[in-house]
């Protein structure tokens, strides 16, 4: 009880479910059937334009694509985030305006991906995983961010709106920030940068658990005590596949040249990314081990609790059998019993019982009993 | 019990069985030698032809390969599919008309093969493995699908009518589905992710096993639920044995640039194909990471029950020996024994038994015991 | 017992013994000494010869060498196998003959060598371990197979006489057979092919283990259940050992293009041993991993056992500890206890206490003991 | 208690904490921001400068970078070493003088990133983790070391002044040594070898309390042996984090070729420190195995134990649970007892309880339980 | 304490202790100082020269480098091999004589380094481990070997005499031998195989310990049987720290084309080294694995036999228990009981007690208790 209540807040988690389930309910349908999977999470799709370059920008919010048309023509950075994927023909309005392939749109509906990177005609195709801590009931969300970069714009869709790019936004809408002098690779890295720093708020939530449990184990180590590493345990198997394709998505932009990134002027920041994923991963395997290491611990420690009762147990038992037996010898109904009739037999065998006692104590002593 | 009731159906899995039994039943044969190895399992061959193109499109079902004699010169895609492998000149027939190597012949036949590709002269030979769940007995049946790629037919070799296939079956009978539009090359991946989505249903049935156990792990722990856990291990690692060597198939179709597959147009549709099977087994490696330790939180409460047991019996026996003893001094006969007489002495002993009792109460709060 | 009984034949197994003392036997010898390390296993040695091509075949078994002089003049393949190393100046003899370095000839004689693939001038050298079981007593046998592979000719060395290349011979002896109308590297494969078919039935018998214990296991997880895990595990742990150089001796074949292997026409064959190979190591793992939760499962049994005894034991004595205590109290010799000259004392006694086992019992039912 | 006296020394170890928490302050900070992540760990900032060539030396130490502006002149070696990051216009002013990437400034100012090496327009930078024990507490310390080597200067930045270059500091001050022979590529080296160094100072830490439990563990293996091997392993896991990516960093070094190194001349250097980088790595590894073994070691000691406690209890349960029955049969108040009235009852059945004791022993004999 | 005695011999083992203690000790000198590392193991330092061609061999034992003078200008192969390293200028004129670079001394002198292959000018140095066990004490002693392979010599440096050369030379001094007719890479070969050989000494004698208690672990697993365990585990994990660097050595020479190595010649040799130690390695990796199981299995074992403990104390108990509180039940002293007076009243009250003990056993037998 007391161990839960001296974590500050709980242990962030999500449930187990709804991954497979969601992706077989496409099975039997043709590859490119624009079909939402998963949850409508979102009332109705909401779309974020962003226009900028180094001296103008321009940015609102819209329901349906077609008013941002006019917009098609800026020649600056362009980025389009649309949240709520139940709305299919948005998606293919989108898809159309910008050459998307099936395939792909088919991907950013199917919201069950694993991340990965595609190289298609004219755009670059990524699928992230990001994930958010419900600061009220501690349960984490995940859910798939898909985007694709052209030449000067960036689309990204997401089941629901997110408070992740914020920092973002408010970058572009500053004057003289860097976002506002690059190009569209630049502000892809920004989005990708903006993911997986929310990781580190993560990995943050189960650090705090972790060195919180790391000084109670010793003391106080109940059913709560495993319950939080059972948790715990799971919790970085789940973030683990969550971020473990990131390196190799990174290292992809690094290795395969594509057109739409501007490899000599991003790559630097490409790599600072690449640099805290793998901190992360290795982060996650560390924590990993030291749990395990936990679980190990508490099980030591309930091993030794029970050789503690144990030991209670054999010390009163071995030392009261005896002196019962011989109490119940002497409340025997036989007429001739040797000592009965004496005045200090009473006495004469107490005494006894006490050398008893004091022969068992020494035992105990020597076998390192207390 | 209830912990199994609760359980939506059964938990799915296979008999541990017959594997190597039949592989070792062709020792000594000379190679090519063809001999069905396996059970029986359907009636009589069954054999359905599908023949189309983007305008035409026709399919029967025989039962003899003679009969099928006029369509071999149907040039547009011909899918056949035979349905039941004793009867071996059935093969061999087929093997003549399309030209299959003896050995390919002889792999179709000893249905007990691992996942593989090879290219012969003039097709490809793929043996891949289905798995089906029975609804009923929650048996799952794992079946070697044997698959001849040709430059315009695909040949499919089965034990027993599966209905794996219905739903590409009915994308080629309408007409206008992307299927009609293409080659066989694209025939033989709607089948391949066919079989690949068959894992996923599958999967399906484990993850709603796993949520369901996730819940009740703390709750009740008896014998069914270490069953469970055992039983998922279990089909966990079979499975990847089935899945597992996909990844490598469909990685050799992007690398090795068969003749029969036409890179540029089908290669995205394999490379979805490899995201999912990638989905798959990773899924399957992040269940087992957590099934482990679910096996360890069960131990773990286990051993918790276990103590918490302990205590109650060494609660109990520490009260009750000292009294008993007590209560056994003075129950014996000596003739002279303080207290005896006096009218309060019943009362007395009592009271400092009362004591004791106080005092074991007061060592066990100090010990945590409650 | 039972456990035992119900398993079909013992588990084969080998002891774990006299490798090393063997290997360390040579230890100071200079390279090259011919000295045969093993016990020897066989009376006299047994030359079997065997000379075939499309049309002709001859076979005989000698005891001498020099005997088969006159069949060095054969034109087509020929097969020496020689049965029992302990006489050096045979392997000599063959050297001399055949043009065999003088390591080989030491490798032949040093019976515990891993697995390996060593290309000469003019021959091919392999090692393989072929593993038999003897029904009678379960005993695995691990013996050194040492095979020369010369443009027509295979050499193959063994300690002792087995029947696993029975099949072999057969084929040889029918005319018309594949064998017959092909070169020494077939024969090479269809005899590497032999080696890895016994592998098969060791993981037959090994599998059938498997699959009675896995029945088993929640029934009857006495003593034997736990020596039959362990015997498992002990025994794929060598399995694996023997196997799994096996892969990287045929990769070696298909990349190495030694000049006795003729690629194209025998390379089809090998790579169906390969994938045999494959399947067995994998099978291994499996096997492995699957008895591995077997360990697991059988120790969760014993603990939860345990947790059952300790529940009656805990009943028991909570149930009785506290009566036969009140027992004691009424068996006290003071003079005045309250209720022993009352008429109905006896009764409302025996009524408390039955009052006392019921709220036991009720605590016990919601603590779910039963 | 005993078991921890007699260790020389406390077992060193660090807090788990901090690390991502410092991380996530920067999250929405667009990249090159300067801002000090950590605690300020240091009063001022001190600034260390060393200006050498063969003949000439000179040092001094000084507040402000401003001072050292002269130096920049200084044709030979300098090093300057900055103590202290919290004055972040200082790292701004250093970054003017040497033209250092806005990147890089912001990795100095960020102390928790993993080790790394990166190349830029006219410098290499590194980032290393040093290990420092605090003899009192016993404490690791870890601190991030950047270091920017360029053609003929070499920056380090620290969070607070420490002790570990020392020794390089006294060989650049005598004449005659090789330091003083070289140039800054040595100087790097030098610096990363002492880094290096600090790691065998640790891992010599960890040893001696290693040694010290393999002797102890099976005498003494009470609560403080299980704290002290859950402390190292969880010591060498953090350890390992820290070290294994200096084995990437230094294999850079040879691989790739940097401007800024000599590699003919320094790469000898290097090699050695690569030696021993993965001779600490290698430590590591088989000193977690060896201590993952004593955990195992202690369950099964405390599992021994508790089955020779049970041993001792079972048996005086099981000798005198039926004398006390049958000294309770002898004390009922049934009339008519056979016996009672008997002159050697009371002697007759001592010595029936005498015999049943007897039969105990031998069989608990039999049983090997003493 | 029998399953010791019955072992043939100690077990093999080494002290944990003072590899780092002795490297730290050289922390802070510059690279190239020469001091020697370790305690001095022999009293002074002993120089052997063997010198030999085909025709002629020569060899002696000085005491001082200086007397071998004369012998520099020996056209044949020569072998200086010196015991003691505490003396350093001996060191310091060898590296004069021969050229030898100052790391390289360092490394002679710093005897904890990892096995290792450097390629230095004019010559090829080497650090390997040897192992021996002192017969008496059972104490493994691991010592670096270092050699230094020049064009026509070889140099040994060794911290004390050890007869691990023995048949090396004996081999030398017999003229006709093969090592009398090749050059100074064979003599190499042929002491590396000395090396090599050596480890299988080792674990020959590891093996007929897992033999034997893989024949006792049914029969007795007391805390003998644990420790051997815990002990082979030990060892096998140092060795393997030891032995793996061999692995990359020996391969280095295959693929680097060393000067002073005549590849073509020499090759085969050390391709025999090369299965050797993946022979070497391979076991230490199996006798691991089976050394887990039998720790796996002595726990289960453990597990087990207090199954069967528990089982007896609970049966006692569950009998004894309630029959006592029936006598309890008729020492009362009420003045009212019923059947106290019945002349049949103690035979019912036995009769009673009889049924109840053969319910118990009914009871017991039914759960598979005996």
């Amino acid at each position: 009880m007391k161990g839960k209540k001296r974590l500050r807040r709980k242990l962030p988690g999500r449930p187990l479910k709804r991954e497979m389930q969601s992706l077989t309910r496409t099975i039997g349908q043709p590859p490119g059937t624009l079909l939402h999977i998963g949850e409508q999470k979102t009332g109705s799709a909401l779309i974020t334009v962003f226009g900028y370059d180094e001296a103008h920008e321009f940015h609102c919010t819209v329901n349906s694509l077609s008013e941002c048309m006019a917009w098609k023509e800026w020649p600056g950075v362009l980025w389009i985030n649309i949240d709520g994927l139940h709305d299919v023909t948005l998606i293919e309005e989108a898809g159309r305006l910008y050459n998307i392939h099936p395939l792909t749109q088919e991907d950013i509906l199917h919201t069950g991906q694993r991340p990965k990177i595609e190289d298609f005609e004219g755009y670059l195709f990524l699928v992230l995983r990001t994930l958010e801590v419900d600061p009220a009931s501690a349960e984490i969300t995940e859910e798939q961010l898909s985007m694709v970069i052209g030449k000067n714009y960036v689309l990204t869709f997401q089941e629901k709106p997110g408070d992740m790019f914020q920092a973002v936004r408010e970058r572009i809408k500053s004057p003289g920030t860097g976002i506002r002098k690059r190009r569209a690779d630049y502000l892809a890295y920004a989005l990708i940068d903006a993911v997986v720093d929310s990781y580190f708020l993560i990995l943050e939530e189960l650090e705090s658990h972790i060195e919180l449990l790391d000084q109670e184990l010793f003391a106080a180590s109940g059913h709560d005590t495993f319950q939080s590493i059972y948790g715990l345990k799971k919790e970085l198997i789940l973030l683990r596949k969550s971020v473990r394709p990131m390196r190799e998505i990174i290292n992809s932009i690094s290795r395969d040249h594509y057109k739409v990134i501007d490899d000599a002027a991003t790559w630097p920041f490409f790599r600072d990314v690449y640099d805290n994923v793998i901190l992360i991963i290795e982060t996650i395997e560390t924590y990993r081990d030291i749990v395990i290491g936990m679980y190990d611990t508490w099980l030591a420690i309930v091993n030794n609790r029970m050789n503690e009762i144990m030991k209670v147990l054999t010390t009163i038992a071995t030392i009261f059998m005896p002196l019962s037996f011989m109490a119940g010898v002497y409340g025997m109904n036989f007429r001739s019993m040797p000592g009965l009739e004496w005045q200090w037999g009473f006495y004469a065998l107490l005494g006894v019982m006490g050398l008893i006692v004091a022969g068992m104590l020494v035992f105990f002593r020597t076998r390192k009993w207390f």
